[in-house]
C-alpha cells in the first residue's frame, strides 16, 4: 500500500525497479525485496547503510550484502539482461570508491561485464596517459570524480565512445558536497559527457548499460 | 596562434573539433573556418548571431547558416561520419525549439539521421503519450526541455534507450536561466538520463552520435 | 509569557493556532498544550520527534501520538471544523510518506475528510494513469513529491480542481534538502499549483482545508 | 508543427490553454492565436511587449492590448468560465501593478469577478487595517509583493479564506530578482497561502479560479 | 600566545572585548577569562554550550551561566557601562528565545536597562498591535525573529526610533538557516532597519547600546 | 489610486514617505509628487535616473535634481527634521561615491548635518588612520563599501559610536553584485556595526538619522 | 577629493596604485591619470572600453590604449620595476584572450618579462603535452582558463614552480559567470594554485610579478 | 589497487604526494603510508581526526601526530626540500588555529622555516600595526581568517611580497561555512593576494613553499 511496484518497468526499460533505501524503514525495504522476489529474478536495494543491512539479513537469510557500494541484493540464479561490449569505470581518487562500486555493483547485477581503473586523476596526469590502450577500446566509461572533477574532461577528449560523468561529494569547503565536480563536467569543453546526479553510481550504471545495448 | 585547431580531434573522437562562436571576434571565426576547412568535410561554428553571420557570409560565400539553430557551416561534400539508427529529439514547448534545433542541425551536420517531435511537455501527457509506438523504437532520445523541465523524467521511464536530457532557459523568476530543469533532470526518480548543460543542444548531438556509433 | 497564545485565530481564520515543536523544551510545549486545551476542543504539535512525544505523554496522558506524521494531539470530542469534500493527498515515492502523513492527521484533525495515493511517481507515469477517475473527481488534491517533484506538473494538467505542491527534502546531491522539486512545482508548466514550503504537510493540510471550504 | 495546441485542455482543467509569449516570434504567435481561435471564445498570450502587441494587431485586428498586464487577448463573445465569488487582487506598493494587472485580466477574461486594493504594504500597516471588512468577506485573495514580500503573511493572518502569494521582482540587491519575497511567502509563520513562481501573475489568478469553482 | 587579548578595546569602543566560544578549548577559554577578569570588571564568552560551561565552572567557581543565552560570565561589583533609556527586544516566536536571550544578557552585562516582549509575530498581528504604547515609547527595538521575519519591516513602520533585525535559524527547508528572515529584514520596505549576522543576538546587542549611548 | 500615500508616516516615524522611482510611470511620480508637496515641506524621489528626472522637470519646475546621488527633491522652505549632532559618511574607493551621494542628500534633505571623506579603503590603511580624530569624534558613521567591503569592520573596531554598513555593487566576478561586502559586513569581527541592503544609502541615512534622535 | 591616491603605494608594495575604470567617470579618470603622472613613471587604468578611452586620449595625447587588454596607460620612459625570470601565461581557449591579455599587458607595464601560449585547453591534452619543455622551465605560470576551468589542475600537476588560476566568464549556462571554473581551481586536486577573481588578470599579473620577486 | 601511488610527483614538482584523510579506511591509509615510507624521506596524511590516529599509530609505531594540525607524519632522517626565507604564517582569530597549524606542519615537514602570529584581525587593528617590522621583512605571507576575512585585504596592503589568502569555516550564520571570507579574499582591493580553498591549510603551505623556492 506504501508502495506500488512497478513490476511492468522491466518490460518497459528492459531494467527492474530498484529500491532507493533512504526514508525506507527496514520493514518497509523487507517486504518490498520480498514482493519483487517473486517477479524478478534480480532484487536490488541502494544505499544501505551497515547496520540496515545486518538487520535485512536476518530476515532475508539469501541477502547478499556489498558493503562498499552499500548495495544489497537478491539473486536467483543468473540474471537475462546482457550486451556485448564492457562497462569501463574510472576513478580520479581512492576516496571515490564507495560510488564507483555503487555502479560496478550495479552493472554487473544488471548483467554487463565492467572493468575498472582507480585512482587516475589529473594531479598525475601520466597514470591516466599510460592506460592510453584501454581507454581506446572503451565501449563506454564512467569516470567518478570528486574535488574539480577535471577527470571526465581529460578522458573524453581521448576517446570515441560515450563519457558519464559522476560527480562525487569528496571534498571540503568549497566542493559543496560534490557541486563543483558537477559545474566541472556540465561545462566540459571536451564534449560527449552525460552528467548524472552528485554520488549517483547507480543511475551511471543503469545508463551505461542502456548505452551498450543500443 | 590565438588557436590551436585541434585537426586530430577527429582521429580520436571521431567528431571535427567545433568552433563556439562567442568571445571570438569575425576575424578570427573566418580565420579559424579557413584553416580548418583544409582538413575536415565539415566546419561548424554555433552560438553565431544572426548579425555576426552576415560578417561571415560576406567573407566566406560557400557558408550556410541556420537562423533558429545559430549555426554557421562549410560543408565540402557529404560528411563522412554515420551510424545506423535515428536520433530522436523531442522538446516540452515552442520556445525551445533553437536549442533542439542547434541539436538537430548538428546531428545532421555530423552524419546521423534525426526525427523531431515538437511541444509534448507535460501539462498535456496525452500528446505524448499519443506517440508511445514512437518512443517505442527510438535508439537514443534527446529531450529538450525549460520550465520545470520534467519531461524528461516522463520519457526515460517509458522507453528502453538512453535519454539526454538539454535543460533550457526557458522561463523566469525561480528558473534561474534553467537552474530548475537542470536540477530536475539531475533528480530525475527515472533512470537512464545523462545531462548536459543549460541550452548544450550542440553537446547533446555529440553525445547522442556517440551513443548510435556504440 | 515566552508565548502568547492567539486564542483568537479560530475566531479569524478557522483553524486553531498549532505549536510547532522545534526549538521548544517539552515544559514549553505541555505549558502551552494544557493552556490551549482550556480554550480548543484539539490541540496540535508538528515536528515532535518520538523520544520528546514520550516525554509529552507521561505529563499529559490523553495524548495521542502519530509516529510517521510525528504529530501529537489532545482531542476532547469531536472536532466542529467541516466542509463537504475530500482531500485528496498523493505521494511520488514511498519516501515521502512523512509528510504526506503530517498533510493527512492534520487535516483529520480539523475535520476534513482525507483519500490518499501513495507512491505513484512519474517514473512509472501508468500508476498515476490507472487513477484517472479519482482525479476527476477530486475536489483538490494535495502532491507531496521529492527528488525532481514532477508529478504536480502531470497532475495539475489532469485535473480542473486546484493543486497543492508539497516539495519533499527526499533525495541526494542535487535535490539540496527539496531545492530541486520546490523549483520544478513553482516553474511547472501546468497551471493551477500552489506551493508550501518544503516538508510543509501541515502548511498544505490547512490551505487544502480553506479551499474546501470557499 | 512548431506548436500542438492542447485544444482538450479546456474540456480537462475547465480552462484554454494560454500563449507564453516570450521565445516566440511574432508569427508563430500569430498562428497559435488564430488555430485556437477557431476552437476557443477566449484567446490569450501574456508577457507581450509593447512593440510585439503591435505586430500582432497590424495582423489581428479584432486583438485587444492591455499595456500594464502586457496581455494580448481575442474574445468572441462572453466566456462561459464562471462561479460565483469573488478574487480580491492585492499589492504591496505600486511598483507590483504589472503583475497584479496581469492577474486581474487573466481572471477576468476567464470569467471571474475581481476586487483591487493597491499600494496597501506592510510599511504603514494602517492601511491594510483600514480595510478589514474587505478582507473579512473575501472568498479568495492574491497578495503581489515585491522587495521584502510580508503582506501575505499579516494578511493571512487575518483571514479564513485561502490566500495566494505572488512575489514579485521589484526590489533590487539582496531581492535577487524576487528571490527574497518568494522565501518569505514560502517561510510564512501563517498558515493558508500557496505561493506561485515570482510574478507569476497569470498563475495566480487561474489558481484562484480554480479555487471558486470548487 | 595563542590569543592577543585587546584590553584597549574598552577604551576605543567602550565594550570589553567578548570571548566567542566556538572553536576554542576549555583550556583556552579558561585562561583567556582569567586574564581579562584582571582588566576588565565584566568578561563574558558567548557561544557556550551547557556541557563546556559545567568545565569551565569547575575551574572559575565565580563563573555565572545563563543557559538560554548560552553565556559565561565573570563580573566583579557592578559593570561601569551606563546610558538612560530601555533596549526593548521583541520576538515573532517561542522558539527565537535563546537568541533574544543573548541579547538580553549581553546587553546587561553592559549595563544597559532591557525590557522584553516575547512572542508577537505577525501572524496574529492583534498581539503587536495590542502594544502600541510600549513600541511608541521606545529608544532602540531589538527584533528577533526567523522563519519569515516579517515583524521588524512591521514594527519599523509604527516607530520612531531605530530598529535593529537579528534573523535567526529558527525554521525549516527553505528557510535555510535564517537566510530567509536576513533576505526580508535587508528588503523591508519599512526604514530606519540595521541587520546583524543570523542569530547574532550578541552583536544586535552592542549596537542596541552604541546607539543608546549616541 | 494606484498609490496610497502615507501622509502619516511624518507623525509615526519622524520621516516623510519616500518615492522609490523604479517601476513607476513618470506620470505616476509626478502625480505622488504633487499630491504629497500638499501635506509634506519635503518631498523625495530615490533611484531617479537623468533621462527620467528631465521629464519630471518639465513639469514640476520647482524640482531639484541631484546627478550623483539620482534623487529628486521637491523643499517648500527649510525641514524641520533636526538633531544635533553629524552623519559621518565614508567610501572604500571613488565607484562609491553614487550610493554615499544617495545617503549624504537624503540625511541633508531630511535636516541631519553631514561630513564626508571618500576613498579611504583599507588597501592603504594610512588613509584611514590619518583621520583617527574625525572618527574619534563621530556620532554615527556610515560606511559605504564594494568589493570586498573591509572598512567598516575597520572602522567599527576603531569608533565608539555606532556603525552602518552599506556594501555597495562596485566590483565584478564573485563580487556577485555586492554579495561579496555584504557577508563580509554581516560577518565583522568587530561589534557594532548594523547592515542595511546593497547599494541602499538611502535606507542608511535614515537609519543614521533616527539613531541621531535617540 | 573624490579619490585619495595612493602614491605612497609603491613604495609600500613595489607597485604603483591601479585605476579601476568602471564606476569612475571619463573626467574622473582623467584627472586621477594627471595627478598620478606627476609621482609615477607608469601609470595604468584598467578595464577601460573602446568607447571611454577615445575621450580619453582625447584628452591625454600621450595615452595607449591595448583594446583586447582594455587597458590605459602612460608611461615615462622605462618603467623601473623588474626581476629576472619570465611570467608564462596560458590560456584554454581564445576567448579567454582579452583577461589574458589583462594580465600580460599589466606584467609588461610593471617591467616583467611574459611568454605566452594560448588555447591548450585540456580537450586536447596533447596541445598542452607538446609544450612541456616549456612548463618545466617556467618560473610562474598564470592560467587563464573558462567553462571548466581544469587546465591549472593538470598544469599544477606538471610542474615545479607556482601557478596562479585566472577563472575567466567564459562559457554559458551552469559556467555562471565564471563560478565553475572558480570553483574547479579551488579545489584541485593539485596543489601549489593561488586563486583570484574570476577575470582577474591584472590581480594575477601583480601576484606574479610580486612572487618573482621573492 | 585502489590507490596509484604518484611516487614520481618529488620529481616533477618537488613534493612527495600527501595523502588526503577523508573518505579513506584505517586500513587504507596504513597501507599506502608503508608503501610510501619505502619511497620518501617524509610521508604525510591530513585531516586525520584523533581517534582514527590512535588507530594509525598502533599499527605505524614511528608515526607521529600533530593533534591541532590533524595531521599524521612518518619522517626518516632530515627531510632534503629547502629553501632559504620564512614563511610567515597569520591568523585573525584563535579559533582559525587548526588551519594555520596545518598550514604550519605542512611547510615544516616539506623543509620550510615558519614565523607565527597568531590572533591579529582587524577589529584591533592596532594589533597588526603592531608588528609592521615583521610583515616589512616576509617572504611569502599566509593570512589565515574566518568570519570576515578581511586581515589579508589589510595585509596586502601594507606588504611587497606574496600573500596567500586562506578563508577559514570558522563563524556561523551568512559565513556560510567559509564562503564570505573567501568572497572576501577574492575581491580585495588590495593586490597580491593568491585563494586557496576555505580552510586548505595544506595547500598554502605547498604553494608558499614553491615561491619560496622560485
Ligand atoms: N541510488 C539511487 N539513486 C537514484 N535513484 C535510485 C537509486 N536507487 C534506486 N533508485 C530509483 O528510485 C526509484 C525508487 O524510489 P522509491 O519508490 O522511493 O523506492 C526507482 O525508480 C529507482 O530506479
Ligand atoms: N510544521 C509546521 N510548519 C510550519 N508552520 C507550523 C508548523 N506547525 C505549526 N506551525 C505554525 O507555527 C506557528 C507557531 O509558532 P510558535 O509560536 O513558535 O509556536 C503557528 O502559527 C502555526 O500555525
Ligand atoms: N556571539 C558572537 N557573535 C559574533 N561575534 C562575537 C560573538 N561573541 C564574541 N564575538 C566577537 O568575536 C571576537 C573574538 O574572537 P576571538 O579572538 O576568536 O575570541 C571579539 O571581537 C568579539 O567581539
Ligand atoms: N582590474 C582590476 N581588478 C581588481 N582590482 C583592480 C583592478 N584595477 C585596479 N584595481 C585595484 O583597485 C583599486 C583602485 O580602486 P579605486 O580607488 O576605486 O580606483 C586599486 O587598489 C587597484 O590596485
Ligand atoms: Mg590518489
Ligand atoms: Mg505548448
Ligand atoms: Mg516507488
Ligand atoms: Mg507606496
Ligand atoms: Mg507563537
Ligand atoms: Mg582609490
Ligand atoms: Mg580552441
Ligand atoms: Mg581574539
Amino acid at each position: 500500500d506504501f508502495a506500488k511496484i512497478d513490476h511492468h518497468r522491466h518490460l518497459r526499460t528492459g531494467f527492474p525497479e530498484v529500491i532507493w533505501g533512504p526514508g525506507k524503514t527496514p520493514e518497509q525495504i523487507i517486504q518490498i525485496m520480498n514482493t519483487m522476489a517473486r517477479h524478478s529474478p534480480v532484487v536490488m536495494a541502494t544505499r544501505i547503510e551497515a547496520a540496515i543491512a545486518e538487520q535485512l539479513e536476518a530476515e532475508i537469510p539469501s541477502l547478499i550484502y556489498y558493503p562498499t557500494a552499500r548495495i544489497c541484493a537478491l539473486q536467483s540464479g543468473q540474471t537475462s539482461f546482457q550486451a556485448s561490449g564492457v562497462i569501463s569505470i574510472l576513478t580520479a581518487g581512492t576516496a571515490d570508491l564507495p560510488v564507483a562500486e555503487e555502479a560496478a555493483i550495479t552493472a554487473q547485477l544488471c548483467g554487463f561485464q565492467t572493468q575498472k581503473l582507480w585512482d587516475v586523476g589529473v594531479a598525475g596526469i601520466h597514470r591516466l596517459l599510460s592506460h592510453r590502450d584501454l581507454l581506446a577500446q572503451a565501449d563506454v566509461i564512467i569516470v567518478v570524480a570528486g574535488m574539480e572533477g577535471a577527470l571526465p574532461s581529460v578522458v573524453a577528449g581521448m576517446v570515441d565512445c560515450p563519457v558519464i560523468g559522476v560527480p562525487t561529494s569528496v571534498g571540503y569547503g568549497t566542493s559543496f558536497g560534490g557541486v563543483a565536480p558537477l559545474l566541472t563536467m556540465l561545462n566540459s569543453c571536451a564534449t560527449g559527457i552525460g552528467v548524472v546526479n552528485i554520488d549517483n553510481g547507480f543511475g551511471a550504471a543503469i545508463l551505461a548499460g542502456q548505452i551498450l545495448r543500443t
